[in-house]
């Protein structure tokens, strides 16, 4: 890993866990190891320009971890509730203290910083076209709504199973996309 | 209104706009307009008391205002299909800066503020009942289940709501939902 992919790894953990206001440079200096120099060699503009690699950043891999679970299954329906089970998976393993690493930020930017808002609305956005892409073949053009209710639902259900500290809404929300998916088409 | 309850209202804002840790008791002075000593005086135990007693504000209200759309609508789809629509309407009336007062407090304090993830958990779990009871008799014991995804795919919605400045995510939510919903019992 290079030291600007370490900084962007670092710096996602605490703005997962805190938002962006509270996450200051020296923290991340401290969370990073990287002397404060490197920061700002790699991120000129500061924490700004850092906060929109991170989300970049999670965007990209995020995308490329809906796309595999997708691709291991032939229907679309299995697909996209196996992606939900598995998410539920992660987020217990992390001791409910990850999953949805830009709600925080995306919440706070939205009326606060327009750089961020538009870099998490262009990752939303990324994550909704695996989803679309796999439903449209089966669902015509209600593939791209349904994709929108199955983000918004494990974004939800990501904030209530760490809320609850269970798997438990993550699971009862890939049942219900289950029986959606399987009602028509 | 009482001081207390402006002083409430006002760190609400506060809380819902940057979360919990972003959040200071100067900041709060200065947004309730009320002197320091008289927040000590009604929250003796400082931010932490004074974000509890916020978020069980935001479940009390919030679940009346759940409760008054889902009275008016004998019948259980359309009553939560309204709800999610005039939510909708909500916070496209904010400029998209309202809607989900919680989730930016419940995201942090997931893992490191016991009180907080508690009263966060009782303030989604209200908010639950009155969907589960609305759903009951015509879903039996699946309303509790449907009633976890109302409630996550309303609170990922918001946050899509909020980043793309448009109705339209919670809208697509509210349509299939609404599907779900009128699909079979």
């Amino acid at each position: 890993m290079t030291k600007r992919d370490e900084i962007i790894e670092a710096t996602g953990r605490l703005l997962e866990l805190q938002g962006y206001r509270a996450t200051g440079m020296n923290e991340i200096v401290r969370e990073s190891g990287a002397p404060k120099g490197s920061l700002y060699h790699y991120f000129p503009e500061g924490k700004d320009e850092l906060a929109a690699a991170v989300i970049a950043h999670a965007a990209g891999t995020i995308t490329a971890n809906i796309e595999g679970v997708l691709a291991a299954h032939d229907d679309a329906a299995a697909a996209v509730v196996s992606f939900v089970r598995q998410l539920a998976g992660h987020v217990s393993a992390s001791g409910y203290r990850q999953g949805g690493p830009i709600t925080a930020v995306a919440l706070e930017a939205a009326s606060t910083n327009e750089r961020l808002r538009q870099a998490c609305r262009d990752a939303y956005r990324a994550w909704r076209r695996p989803f679309a892409d796999k439903l449209r073949p089966a669902y015509g053009d209600r593939a791209d709504r349904l994709a929108m209710l199955i983000i918004a639902a494990i974004e939800g259900g990501i904030v209530l199973s760490r809320s609850e500290q269970s798997e438990q809404p993550l699971l009862d929300v890939a049942d219900e996309i289950e029986r959606l998916l399987e009602s028509g088409q």
